[in-house]
């Protein structure tokens, strides 16, 4: 049973532990992901040559693949490392961004998911429906009524039962889950959807909780309330002054989480299948 | 005649398409790109691979080249995503950043007007000088009186004409040209100096208004004036801050710019050759 | 004798010249690092390919090469601007980001040093240490406490004088030295590392300052210390509002430097061997 006590210790524990996450994620996103994950209290790295990808990969608490500006030797890099985190025992978290936009994209992240152990993938609808094969047909401006958490919540376990691993679907309300069960977190701010790279950053803050925590769907739903307390933070505090503001705002929230930080902020539901 | 009312219209149809602009930048300005796009409303792209970037031109609403970081790679990959523009009618945004600076910068620039179809180029005055083959003459701290903002209207003109296209070319005071006529627009501030990839940003924004609006004249001009609104919005809010604070919030006024944002805070004047 | 005098008027001298630093620094921190040159008052440019880098190295006042994401084509780039500014007079700076972590990152630096004539290099205590073929050994939590101060100097000693030329060790009191004398400087604050950059940007301020004054201990403590009293000066003005506050009031600061601001914000002692 996971108790609020529970998610509220991983905070505590990030912070001691100060998780190394190795991030090769696009060229969009590295600096507000670094910068993310320092507020929040891991280490981040960034690498990616052929040359050393493995060497960082394994002494990593976590890897974490982002497909956002791939290239040949990118992928070829992400194999590599991918590789050398299955072999040590390293977590490694897949970010399919924008599978479905391209084909190629979508080839490269089934690629990746063939040759690469996966522990956890988060994505928006469209990239996971894609992943698996599914035309993306969730409608509607994705405004978080129920009808539209129910198909999120049916396509998380789908694709979590067809890749066998945990799957993390984000929109209004997110969902993780293993397949079997898992939690929807309601949490975060539409204005998220306004700054660049928060979908990227979120699947490296997830990094960040499953190096220090093995229970996956524990240390995801902790990831993803944390992270939406922190936005609901500073949406709050910069109210009608601008997505600029609110960026700052966001990553201040991040270093000041505390174990109280998802008291009032963040509603969790379980659900079994 | 282009009246203040179609310019102000612009803003409107521009948020409720929310135009895919598919951005082939450098790597310095990628993140302050996005995320100035997404505060426009606009859906910003970043993709480089020559496996997949004519499948993102193809769907984008404008391609915007921009040769900040250059290397081979991504000048093929720039030739192949233009030439699949090209052939769908997406239309094309060059932004020669140091033009002149190298010859392989010029020599890459002019290749990439060759083979592909240009409808808007944007730069400084020295930048467009080097396109064109001049020496860059335009002397003084480009403090815009009277004879720069001619020396620099008189260079846009030559350009257009040479290059038949549209063309920008931004300073104290911008001009906009085809080559017959076009318009000097007066907003902005010094800080937008100060802060990377300003100019940047700018020939991404004209992408933007360019995917919704086909004359190009028009969607330039709305698109100089609104950018200028923001920063000098942006510039009153933070004075004697420093050049973070106005960083932040030029991005705030792009989230809040409206339809009477031009008011007041530009001021543009037409001309005919 | 360098007086409080010299190093002041250093920031008028960086002001009126302007100069051009060449950075050819990981894809993390180019964002950072070009509006951290803007705000101190530096031109900033990033260029990478090998087809360039020599001409642009050759017109800059300052190259700086950061080893923080690393790939061989990076490498051979870096070896032809570095060998471009050696036949031209220009002074380059290495910032060995990760030395140590892997052993592609070591041996690259070592790689540079070897064939580019090298005039300061900046590090933390352990990049430094493997450059030089030592363990880290340095334990502790890096307060600030006069062992520390005195190992670290010792380390910079034994770099300067191995590598024969200026190195530079950061940490709760920065040294600078010749391998014959030296300056301890302290200011900054911790929350420097909290924000992704901050040594890579530092590396890039010493170089700007390099780049106006020949004389490497007077450049560099001036660097330093104007560097650190930003850092103080933003950690003031944001006190409890978190990270993301307080990378932006750095910027600010910056951009705010006078010929006053190292009074009462940094202490410098000099030392000799």
């Amino acid at each position: 049973m996971m108790t609020a006590d529970h998610l509220s210790a991983l905070i505590v524990k990030l912070r001691e532990e100060r998780p190394l996450v190795h991030n090769m994620t696009n060229v969009v996103v590295t600096n507000f992901t670094a910068n993310g994950l320092l507020a929040l209290g891991a280490s981040p790295v960034m690498a990616y040559a052929r040359e050393e990808v493995a060497d960082m990969a394994r002494i990593a608490g976590a890897l974490v693949l982002n497909l956002g500006t791939l290239s040949a030797e990118l992928v070829e890099s992400m194999m590599i490392a991918g590789q050398a985190a299955n072999k040590h025992g390293v977590p490694v978290l897949l970010d399919p961004v924008g599978a479905g936009a391209t084909p190629y994209r979508t080839i490269s992240a089934q690629r990746i998911l063939q040759e690469v152990d996966v522990s956890l993938i988060r994505g928006n609808a469209a990239e996971i429906a894609h992943l698996i094969g599914e035309d993306h047909t969730i409608k509607g401006v994705d405004a978080g009524d129920t009808k539209l958490g129910d198909e999120r919540r049916a396509l998380a376990v789908r694709a979590a039962k067809k890749l066998n691993t945990v799957v993390v679907v984000t929109g209004s309300e997110d969902v993780i889950t293993d397949g079997q069960s898992g939690n929807m977190v309601r949490g975060g701010h539409p204005l998220l959807t306004q700054v660049t790279g928060t979908g990227c950053l979120l699947t490296s803050v997830l990094g960040a909780f499953v190096a220090v925590e093995k229970d996956r769907l524990l240390a995801g739903t902790a990831g993803l309330g944390f992270y939406g307390a922190a936005a609901l933070r500073g949406a709050e505090r910069t109210e009608n002054q601008g997505v600029g503001s609110f960026q700052i705002a966001f990553l201040d929230e991040l270093s000041r989480l505390n174990p109280v930080s998802l008291a009032g902020n963040v509603s969790i539901r379980e659900f079994v299948i």
